[in-house]
């Protein structure tokens, strides 16, 4: 054992969207509804998810994350990939499953109420998410997890320049802060460029926006669930963190 | 002259959209070019702008504020009124307007740089605006005033809760705090139900969502610009505020 004191983890933030409660597996479903009624007007071997995938990241500057967006690069690419032959009644159909999505019931991962609660005992703790602002207060007022944070960030990308605000918003360091999500892109790599400390749990499906090369896995520990963590942060060894 | 010292505002909160920049003529000019392309397939006497409007409220609940609702409403409509006859061409142009109004650059009212630096001499100020986070955040890093502001606060709805906790945030009470902006609805009434001051600063076009009836309209003062407020806050009697 160190004889060194381990620099103690002030502040944790915690991601939300596959992280708290379920999300992904809401648009992957979506995304297999979308192909089955664009199925008429596809051309024999046209790729319709990669097609809408392309149509989303072009349209991200201008429409953030979140199901507004995802749902009008539905229609765009729906128009696109049928050559302008696609039913209204199908556009309207793609409509209402973009509403469907946004007034779904949150649905907590297991053990999350309890992993906060535990991660709360030692720890001020802060909900960082991105997207769509009325959406994501929607599901964290839905969650019942809104007073269990110091401070909820909604916030338009997830980058460094974003952390490094909320931590002095905070008046925390990046040595004292740790960071968990589900996303390597989002919730980890940029911590740990502030110098922070960050936790990956990973959830069943990853957007394939969020996918990044994970030859430098090494450099952050991975654990199975959020329940894991408050007592990871009690005894790792301070270099894991 | 009372012999009473007024109370001094030490907080100036002011509205961004129709405030600081034009807005609401882009969206005027986006439904006319709307009426124009569903003109083809509008049936005589059918009032587009009324349906559409009633569908964007219908939507506001799930969509919240922003051109990517007002453009899948757009959509939604235009499908509606058409019973389904619309071209996806039509369509594909009505995401196109959306996607120009996203891209539209940031006019400055007149004399607005100059109000901001008049009003920051003598308080501290914060941005409070309601919409799409991404879409508000574009504008005010493009508008070039975001440095005059100590906080800048994007929020969902501007309701006496949302002014509160912003107020709560900044350490300072409502008799401490004036608000300024183009909508009784959003920047007036609520701020006065706080026991706040607001100032009325009407723009050319009100979207009917804000309209109220004012009725009460004595109860509040109205300037006929941001640059006139500066002054006001200096001069005008304690009972005014």
């Amino acid at each position: 054992m160190s004889s060194a004191r381990p620099p103690r983890i002030d502040v944790v933030g915690v991601d939300a969207d596959d992280t708290l409660w379920h999300n992904e597996t809401y648009f992957a479903e979506a995304q297999a509804t979308f192909v089955q009624i664009l199925a008429p007007w596809t051309p024999e071997g046209e790729d319709v998810l990669a097609l809408h995938d392309a149509t989303e990241r072009r349209n991200l500057e201008l429409f953030g994350y979140g199901i507004k967006g995802f749902t009008l690069s539905m229609v765009e690419t729906a128009i696109e990939v049928s050559r302008g032959e696609v039913s209204t009644s199908a556009i309207a159909e793609l409509i209402r499953i973009g509403k469907e999505m946004l007034a779904h019931p949150v649905e907590l991962l297991d053990g999350v109420a309890e992993a906060i609660d535990a991660l709360a005992e030692d720890h001020r703790l802060v909900l960082i998410t991105k997207g769509d602002l009325i959406h994501q207060e929607t599901k964290i007022a839905r969650s019942g997890l809104a007073d269990r944070f110091e401070r909820i960030e909604i916030v338009s990308e997830k980058d460094p320049a974003t952390y490094k605000a909320i931590l002095d918003r905070m008046d925390v360091t990046p040595e004292r802060f740790c960071m968990v999500g589900n996303s390597v892109r989002s919730d980890v790599l940029p911590v740990l460029e502030l110098g922070g400390c960050a936790v990956h749990v990973p959830y069943a499906i990853t957007w394939s926006h969020e996918v990044v090369d994970e030859q430098g896995a090494d450099a952050f520990p991975v654990l199975a669930s959020l329940g894991d963590l408050a007592t990871w942060l009690r005894s790792a060894p301070p270099s894991a963190r």
